[in-house]
This record gives structure tokens, C-alpha cells and sequence, in this order.
């Protein structure tokens, strides 16, 4: 029985993230070439033997950091999705949380952008295909707001989508908490410039 | 005699520049481990030997392709700089200017942003020094526009300045040549979002 079964018992969910976590966190400081499958038991604290329970290969571990970050965007699109708000509102609420997950999960996100092109090509194509749904969810957003009147409609969404999610995700590349700003206030201060800047812009 | 010293002739100039182009599409294609000096030389159609004229090494094909991007990055700030024009005007200029330059050179933005973390030590923290250098003028724009009024002077304007790198840093990810958006259109938009949102921020 896998750990991932609905039957698996709670000690084993937890393991399960344990290792998911260990894995990004050695992934983005060693690189994925240079880690092995025992450097992650180890940081664990299990036998090499006992990871295999969780996962088939180094490959399988890549898979399941990129997978645990889909899961909680997924999560996020959802609840901005069920909001009773306008549409800007929405795409505010969604970037801030979008930027929060991101600084708390700085490992997992640098591996999921910088390593997803390392996974064998079936899965490689599952992730784009995920992110393909993710950023049209954005698009949709963008759109909705055209159509309420909030934002030019003579605007690109596309290019205006990519371009908001650039600013939210490259934030993984500057952020350290060492520098002690506050998280949240960072994702205010995002989602205040995107969205006051798609109601600007088109209008000189 | 170097190609890159002032007696070098154009034509020794020009296969260079050569050198670096192809080289920078071949890391992007392949990837840095999996690809030679020979692959390089082979793509340009000169001897392997003759290449060495040019580098010492695959790690100093690297370093000019990085040190490419800066060279462009500074001649653009040095011509903001020039500028006479408030600085948010200014600020416009360079974002519109920094995105038409990446959309031109994917191939050689997305080596500098994605394996200039392979580096030999000394030349890595030399290209950490010039893009810490690049981003403080980014910054230093953002507080003059704070000390003339156009911006919320109590928005952290590290924070800002990093986010608006942001967005144009990540164009590299999803901008494909071949969708036939026009590159101006998307440097302005990209500009509009991030100047409309700087004016806009933290003033409710």
C-alpha cells in the first residue's frame, strides 16, 4: 500500500512530506545532478532502503516537489474562485497568496522553476500542461475584469497575465527572510502594483 | 593578441560576437553539462582549435555570454541616465528598453538568469557584484521618483524595484517569437503596468 493511498496511516502522510521538503531544500542547494537518493535519506534520518517505500527514484522525488507546488496553487485558484468579489479584487486576493506560498516556500518553488526541464519527458509535459491551466485560470481573471469594465479591454491578457505572474514568481530569486521584510507586506505591496498598474495602463 | 583587445580587427570582432551568440543557443538548447566546446565550434564552422583563440574554456564561453547581457544592460542605464525627464518617465524608459533587449536575446537571457550559478567561484560573485550595481540604479530611480512626489514615498523601494525587475526578467520564460506579438506592444505594456502601479501604490 502507498503512502499516497487514502488508507495510509497519518505518521506515513507525514514522512511522505518530510522527504518532500528534505529533497527541495537539497535540490536548490546542491543542484539536482549533484544530490543522490541517500543524501535525502540521510538528511532524513532513514535508511536508503526505507525512502524507496515513498518513492521509485531521484526522478520521483523531482516529480513530487514540482506536484506539492501545483497542489497549493490549485488550492489558491480555488478559494479566489469562490470569492464573491469583483474580478481585480479576486486577482488581488489570488497574488497575494500566491506571493505568501512562494516566500514561504522558497526551496520548492526554485526547484520548480529552475529544474522542471530536468524530469523525463511524460512528466515534463504533465507539469506544462498543469501550468498551461494555472495561467489561463489568470487569463480568465484578466478577462473577467475587461468585461466588468475595470481594465482596457484593448489590453493583451495574455501578455498581461504572463507578466503579473513573472513579478510573483521571480520573487523567489530576491527574497531572503534574513533581510527580516515582512512577507505579507511584500504581498501587498505586489498585488497593489499589478493590479493598480492593469487599471492604469492603456489609459495614458 | 586578444580579439577583445582595441588592435583586434572587425572581422576577429565579429566572429566573437559570433561565438557567443552560438553559444548561448546551444546552452540554452542542450543545457550547460551537455554541451562541448566542439558542439560550439562545430555550429559556428571553425576547428575546435581555432576556437580557443577566442576563450580559455566551455566556463569562459559561459562568463562572455553573461557578461554580454551586462554590457547591453549598462549601456541602457547610461542612456536613462542621460535622460532629461522625471524619473518615473525614466524608469518607463529603461523597463520598455530592458524588455525589447530580452525578447531579442532569449537565448542568451535565459543562460544569464538560468546557469550563472555554474560559474567558477570568483567570476560568479563578479557577475552577483554587477547585477547588485544594476539593480541599485533600478532602485536609486524609484527613490527619486519617491522624493519628487510621483510615488508613496512609504513603499520599500528595494521591494519595488526587485518586483519590477521581475516582470521583465521572466519575459524570457514565455515570450515565443513565433505567437507574433509584437515586441514594442509588449515592452509598453509592460512599462505601463509597472509605472501605473508604482503611481498607484499604497495611496488606496
Amino acid at each position: 500500500m502507498s503512502y499516497r493511498s487514502p488508507m495510509a496511516t497519518e505518521p506515513a502522510k507525514a514522512r511522505a512530506r518530510e522527504i518532500i521538503d528534505a529533497a527541495a531544500e537539497i535540490f536548490q542547494q546542491r543542484g539536482y545532478a549533484d544530490t543522490s537518493v541517500q543524501d535525502v535519506a540521510s538528511a532524513v534520518g532513514i535508511l536508503k532502503g526505507s525512502l524507496y517505500y515513498y518513492i521509485d527514484s531521484k526522478e520521483d522525488l523531482l516529480f513530487r516537489v514540482l506536484e506539492d507546488v501545483h497542489e497549493d496553487a490549485r488550492h489558491l485558484l480555488d478559494e479566489v474562485a469562490a470569492m464573491d468579489a469583483p474580478p481585480l479584487e479576486r486577482l488581488a486576493a489570488y497574488l497575494r497568496g500566491h506571493v505568501e506560498f512562494n516566500l514561504r516556500n522558497l526551496a520548492k518553488v526554485a526547484v520548480y522553476y529552475h529544474d522542471f526541464g530536468l524530469l523525463a519527458p511524460e512528466r515534463r509535459e504533465e507539469i506544462i500542461e498543469q501550468r498551461k491551466q494555472y495561467e489561463h485560470c489568470v487569463v480568465g481573471l484578466i478577462e473577467e475584469a475587461q468585461a466588468a469594465g475595470e481594465v482596457d479591454p484593448a489590453l493583451d491578457a495574455h501578455v498581461a497575465a504572463y507578466s503579473a505572474l513573472g513579478m510573483v514568481n521571480w520573487t523567489y530569486t530576491w527574497y531572503r527572510p534574513r533581510r527580516g521584510e515582512s512577507q505579507s507586506e511584500i504581498a501587498d505591496l505586489i498585488a497593489d502594483i499589478i493590479v493598480g498598474g492593469l487599471r492604469a495602463a492603456g489609459r495614458g
